[in-house]
């Protein structure tokens, strides 16, 4: 598990390659949902999300001969731009194995940044079973998307930052996916203040965090069908510990609460984030009772959205 | 013609009730135009558009006799949110001539600020007419979207923020329609910086400006059917002669390159703007020439899209 100094460290690592991104407020936002929110936007980073947070701390420690023998990821998007972005800005080269049912916005993105895409079926035994063969065939170096002490790292400098600029929030809501994002977050906040509250964001319909939490050991996801399309990966042996050890709750929501609080961002503060980024404003006006009167800060982890199929 | 101190005692005025904006970069824009581009998001604005810079300044200096009597005006939407939003703060009731052709966003936006829609048809007659008779019948005081130096200098403080924060801009492009903010930029930045440039950008579609800046005088415009519906008035005999005696040129563009440039902006840039605001965008990557290696700040006007209707 990553310490506040490994996260510092991190911090100081990654800080030429990347956006020390804007925390926007809004009020009207604020009236709806009886709390005062702080949108920590990395929607606005490089390549289009925090992942390249993780990516780019991990890239920076290999070795020269790891990265010759070229780089290689599983993603369903974000992480294949972000570290096909950290690789290259080293020389290297990145294969990605994506699911194909990836929106074209996040193919796009992965090949801007140089990177290779190996496709696979949307299932999670498919991605595992070519990932695998790809390892096997190439000997290339995995970066997995966030089972990863160095990911992890990574990914919680988002909220250091937060931190840094709000000491006085009361609760971070972050989206839970592989749980890189929420682990981090929950290792850098839980350190720099310990009174903090932090909840994960979870859709009803990739619910694989909420369950395994409530049962104490990690479970599957039985389906996949949610618009977050970077929410459909499955907890990691690595980071549910974390999870299970420091977060407060996990909060699911459905497919049509997901598409509102998506609408309301959009309309209200004029910026564009994906589904998989909104879905904690959703769970915020789900449970507004745990959040009333509260500073309250929102991790909007990417803006990747095909604007050609939007949900409204 | 409003002067520099005009403009800056409008910025002391307006400032408790306005958003001081932020300006955004963004790498690949750059490199697209081969110029620096500065952002200054009045999308962020309060009501969602810069409209609400002049409205405010000439609200505040309305008699009690005069808000007593209703105010009233004719908008293509922003103009009407802004004025309802202003006189709403002083506890005063606004009456908005509206065309039925009005993005959803903007009738819904100046309901929420408590003003009453008054419809009439989309052509500049019908707006005149309707607007006439609303202003004989009940004694309301006309608060002119454009055709008044109050208005003229609030607007000309979105330029003036601008400078401030990047005083070594070699030029800014900003939208026109009736000419209220280009005119208020006019009157700011030349005042500022004696040897800015300053273009105007418009549609071919609604280029009135354009031909009544060929001409030397007002022209009317042929057709207003473009998708930048915030650009679809007729420059006014208080905007054009500031105009006419100070900008450096007016561009225009076609709707497909205005729809281009909202998408790349809406892709890389991950904020909402209108196509009204694209525009500018628009403008610089047509005329290329005209800011290679530049410094350009664009005005970025407003932000209220209907997401339902995307042309993309």
């Amino acid at each position: 598990m990553p310490t506040i100094q490994d996260i510092e460290n991190a911090y100081e690592r990654i800080r030429p390659f990347i956006h020390r991104t804007s925390v926007l407020t809004n009020a009207s936002l604020n009236e709806s949902s009886g709390a005062e929110l702080f949108f920590k936007c990395e929607n606005f980073q490089k390549a289009g999300s925090f992942k390249i947070r993780g990516a780019t701390n991990t890239v920076l420690q290999l070795t020269q001969k790891e990265l010759d023998c070229g780089i290689a990821t599983a993603s369903s998007g974000n992480h294949g731009a972000a570290l096909s972005m950290a690789v290259r800005n080293r020389g290297g080269k990145t294969k990605v194995v994506m699911p194909n049912n990836t929106p074209k916005i996040k193919v796009d993105n992965v090949e801007r940044n140089g990177g290779e895409i190996i496709w696979c079926e949307p299932a999670q035994k498919s991605r595992e079973l070519v990932l695998k063969e790809l390892l096997a065939e190439t000997g290339a170096v995995l970066v997995h998307p966030y089972n990863d002490d160095r990911i992890i790292a990574g990914q919680g400098t988002a909220a250091l930052e937060l931190l840094e600029d709000y000491p006085d929030l009361d609760t971070i809501v972050s989206p839970v996916s592989g749980g890189g994002l929420l682990s981090g977050t929950l290792c850098s906040s839980k350190e720099m203040k310990k009174e903090i509250l932090v909840y994960g964001a979870e859709p009803a319909e990739a619910d694989d965090a909420y369950r395994s939490l409530q049962l104490g050991e990690i479970q599957v996801n039985q389906t996949t069908n949610t618009i977050c399309d970077g929410l459909r990966a499955q907890i990691g042996s690595v980071t549910f510990p974390i999870i299970k050890e420091k977060v407060d709750g996990i909060i699911i929501v459905t497919e049509n609460e997901i598409i509102n609080s998506m609408r309301m961002i959009w309309e209200r503060m004029k910026i564009i984030i994906e589904p998989s980024s909104t879905i904690t404003l959703a769970a915020i006006l789900k449970r507004k009772e745990l959040f009333k009167g509260q500073k309250v800060g929102l991790i909007l982890s990417g803006g990747n959205v095909d604007l050609t199929k939007l949900p409204f």
